[in-house]
């Protein structure tokens, strides 16, 4: 496990989890990122934003102790003016990496975004701070982010509806509880909208550790959904009316499971 | 629209229906279907087995006096014994069509499994008599037929279960209410079981219309998924244990709507 190294130029890992992430009997993806974190030596930022519930900051605290982490900080960040506080961007800038809870990802857009926090967390990241989210901490990562959208299968012109993310990644769109919620109506949508992104569906307790070449390698217990549409041939996405089907040719899609790994800048998938 | 030429030897139109199709405000799957078997000159024979209600067979009988066919009869077939009945097999031979019912397609596959019912319908097919099914209807024509599974997107182990259905065309799986019952998972699972297949997802008022080369086009107010597993790099289906999350890399994936066209035969999509 690369040491974090935040004088360095090289990205933090950007690691989107799919929601649900095992907590107790085996947790490996919060046991990989305490590791990455710095072990003993992390200091590890919590944002519960996302979150509604009072404790979630502490619960994610307490996990991360148990599991070795140096140091938990949660910043307690409930609205805008919290976001604008120096007193939050100085415990951010003492951090090895960043962990976003789940919650409502247009909670985390609406107070974070724009302000000294948000550009203080895209800051870190590009000089070597890990940052991780689960669930709505996983949507926010990227530029383009999903708010919502319809369940199933097939795409339509109306069946996602797109916000702005923090950006962290740029060219891709996160989609997380993937399998459990049904999700590639929303996810074919918006890659469909635009096919420079490539879609990204995380089930959950599942979770993408994207390293600072755009690399990643699957961890946890489902899968990634990965929807490709560079090869695309055809679209009828620009002629659609609202509710109509849709016909795209072409799609490449990967199913990964732990262990696999996918080069979002090359779009080259390996086993 | 072809007229059906029962003595020659192009083997007529196979269309399955993905279920729940059209019956009064644009009925534009079963109109096409009664043009196709000849309109005012047709002889539509109703296989209702599948289903389990008494007026399965009388609904779509007075369903296609409505669209103008020359004549339907309802077979009521019930139990196995009523497939070797040899007046219904003469009924068969006087047609110019067959529908086939929704329902349970286990009942199709155990009642008409072998009977001459089934080896008749067939054999007029292959001489030029058009087949349709809707829902369990659908499900039968395919050589490999879906009778159950997991819903959801991401395909694994034991994520679905295949029994012979009636084999009028082979190299393809069918699903049908493939979008509204979230089925890529059974689907993905049975192409990657043995990718010589190709996985057609029938949305509910939506069919394919496949001819004696095995070209189709859409008919319907939904879309037609295809999984098309040929250029699949690395399964790890073989590995997997019951439960497990798959790897499959590089499958081909199109949404095809109404008026697109497939070719299963060559696997060419178009919109």
């Amino acid at each position: 496990m690369p040491s974090p190294n935040i004088e360095g130029q090289q990205r933090g890992y950007v690691i989107p989890i799919g929601g649900a992430e095992e907590k107790i009997d085996n947790p490996e993806i919060l046991t990989r990122f305490v590791e990455l974190a710095g072990g003993a030596d992390a200091v590890i930022c919590v944002i519960p934003t996302a979150s509604q519930l009072d404790d979630t900051g502490e619960r994610y605290e307490k996990l991360f102790q148990e599991l070795g982490a140096g140091k938990t900080i949660s910043l307690p960040i409930r609205e805008r003016s919290d976001a604008q506080n120096n007193e939050y961007v100085e415990q951010l800038l003492t951090c090895t990496a960043v962990f976003i809870t789940g919650g409502n990802q247009l909670r985390l857009s609406t107070i974070l975004g724009g302000t000294p926090i948000a550009k203080t967390i895209r800051q870190i990241n590009a000089k070597g701070v890990h940052v991780a989210g689960t669930s709505a901490g996983a949507a926010i990562v990227s530029q383009h982010m999903i708010t919502g959208g319809s369940t199933g299968i097939v795409p339509t012109e109306d069946g996602v509806n797109l916000a702005p993310g923090m950006g962290l990644i740029n060219t891709v769109v996160v989609d997380q509880h993937f399998n459990q919620r049904n999700r590639l109506s929303r996810l074919l949508s918006a890659v469909s909208y635009n096919p420079f992104l490539v879609g990204i569906g995380l089930d959950e307790d599942t979770a993408a550790f994207i390293d600072e070449n755009n690399e990643f390698t699957v961890v946890g217990s489902g899968a990634i959904t990965i929807v490709d549409p560079a090869d695309i041939e055809y679209s009828s996405m620009a002629d659609a009316r609202r509710g109509d089907a849709l016909t795209l040719l072409n799609l490449k899609v990967h199913i990964l499971a732990s262990g696999s790994r996918y080069n979002i800048s090359t779009r080259q998938a390996f086993a």
